[in-house]
């Protein structure tokens, strides 16, 4: 690993960066490097405040979608960065989980590709493994879960043909954003032969001190949004998991407060 | 995050440590920190040993499988974390990229739960989509894929039912330990009506100065080891990436070399 990035006096800089879920000590050592060297930070609206203060001198800006709303749309947030960039700006593009992992990272990096604007992608801790790990789930265990999918729980035209084809054992399904659409999968697996007693869990600021985990059967996850969403509040970003491993956090789920020790990077 | 870790004077404690894909940038905070403060740390032969060499006072063990041969068995494994912790040791497993993605590591925490040492674990970035994502490969990417699904190429009798059922586009597959699986997987796929032409690539030894990237097509893979694996080698693991995301690598694969620049944690 011997390159170094180029001279921020002379070029800018793009790092996209993945904050992972939300505790600062799941933070990369190479996104803590970025942030304390970045003149700007913009940062979602999923990562928590407190890991865009870890950028000593930068300027911070929130951008990216609460509850559906953006607070600045993406050619926005493009033109900022290639903007800030061109005048010689190492800039931090702070983005929840991993930068590639449902967070149009990909589009971001095209946009910055498109404007001759010198970028790095710094992967991060990916909550759809992360959530179902700290509430002792393991996405993948040995005669329970060989595999498991990654799905959004924002648009059913997109999971939906994805969902239909699995076999209903064998592999786990996680759901990211996905608090207003567990009782939709619940129900269309249900559809397609999953048994209704399949372990299902819900868990909502994963690796954050709010942190919760909802743990049921996909009939209850069917049964409604009452189950799910009024014992959690909506307001925190919910991780759905479904599948077999589910059951292990019966015995593993010590950490189901889900959140680690602190090892001293927030505070 | 107000816990802390009990005292290890008295009391052994065991950390279950994803590394990540090998960059010691990509090690989180949290993976850092338990490093340091480790007595003893076993780990995975997939680990460059350049992280467990991080543990600054810590008897270190390379532990868990080369090319299928176990070093040390699994119970092995488990019982030298058991009686290190009973001895008041703090010990890390440290396991290449998430401890829960495809690494035994539920295993591993049911074995300490039961013989009732206390323990936590540590998520990690997972290679699943870190190797695509340094070699400009979105695993979603918005049009593209808004999904992907993860699965060892071990095991054709587990990851058969589950790709047999994946629609031919709109997701990303992700198959780790997938260099001699790379031919019946792009077979497999080619029978159930996939496209010859679907973009592959298969990633060896992401994030390290060894990392190497062949991009081709469903066609190419289904032809033979011949087109993967003599180009690069089978020394170090590798993941296939299949879907239309790969092709993003011919623009955004600026960071084909698969490493990032350095933020000095391991020199």
């Amino acid at each position: 690993v011997t390159a170094r990035l180029p001279d921020a006096r002379r070029t800018g800089f793009v790092s996209l960066v993945g904050a992972g879920p939300g505790d600062p000590d799941l933070l990369t050592a190479a996104a803590l490097d970025r942030l304390r060297r970045a003149d700007l930070v913009l940062y979602d609206a999923l990562v928590p405040p407190a890991l865009a203060l870890l950028a000593g001198h930068a300027q911070r800006f929130c951008v990216g979608k609460r509850a559906g709303r953006p607070l600045v749309n993406q050619e926005t947030v493009n033109a900022l960065m290639i903007r800030a960039a061109r005048r010689g700006q190492r800039v931090v593009r702070l983005k929840a989980g991993d930068p590639f992992v449902l967070g149009r990272g990909g589009e971001e990096a095209l946009a910055l590709q498109a404007a001759g604007v010198a970028f790095e992608v710094v992967p991060g801790v990916t909550a759809a493994i992360a959530a179902p790990g700290l509430a002792g789930i393991p996405v993948t265990h040995r005669g329970l879960a060989s595999a498991f999918v990654v799905v959004s729980g924002h648009d059913p035209e997109a999971y939906g043909p994805i969902l239909d084809g699995l076999p209903p054992n064998g592999l786990t399904i996680v759901a990211l954003m996905a608090l207003g659409a567990s009782r939709a999968i619940g129900q269309r697996l249900l559809a397609k032969g999953w048994k209704g007693l399949t372990p299902a869990a819900v868990i909502t600021a994963a690796s954050t001190d709010r942190s919760s985990c909802w743990r049921g059967t996909l009939s209850e996850l069917a049964a409604g949004p009452a189950a799910v969403a009024d014992a959690l509040g909506q307001v925190d970003p919910g991780t759905l998991v479904i599948g077999e491993v589910v059951a292990l956090a019966a015995v593993l789920g010590g950490q189901a407060a889900g959140h680690l020790p602190s090892a001293g990077v927030g505070s």
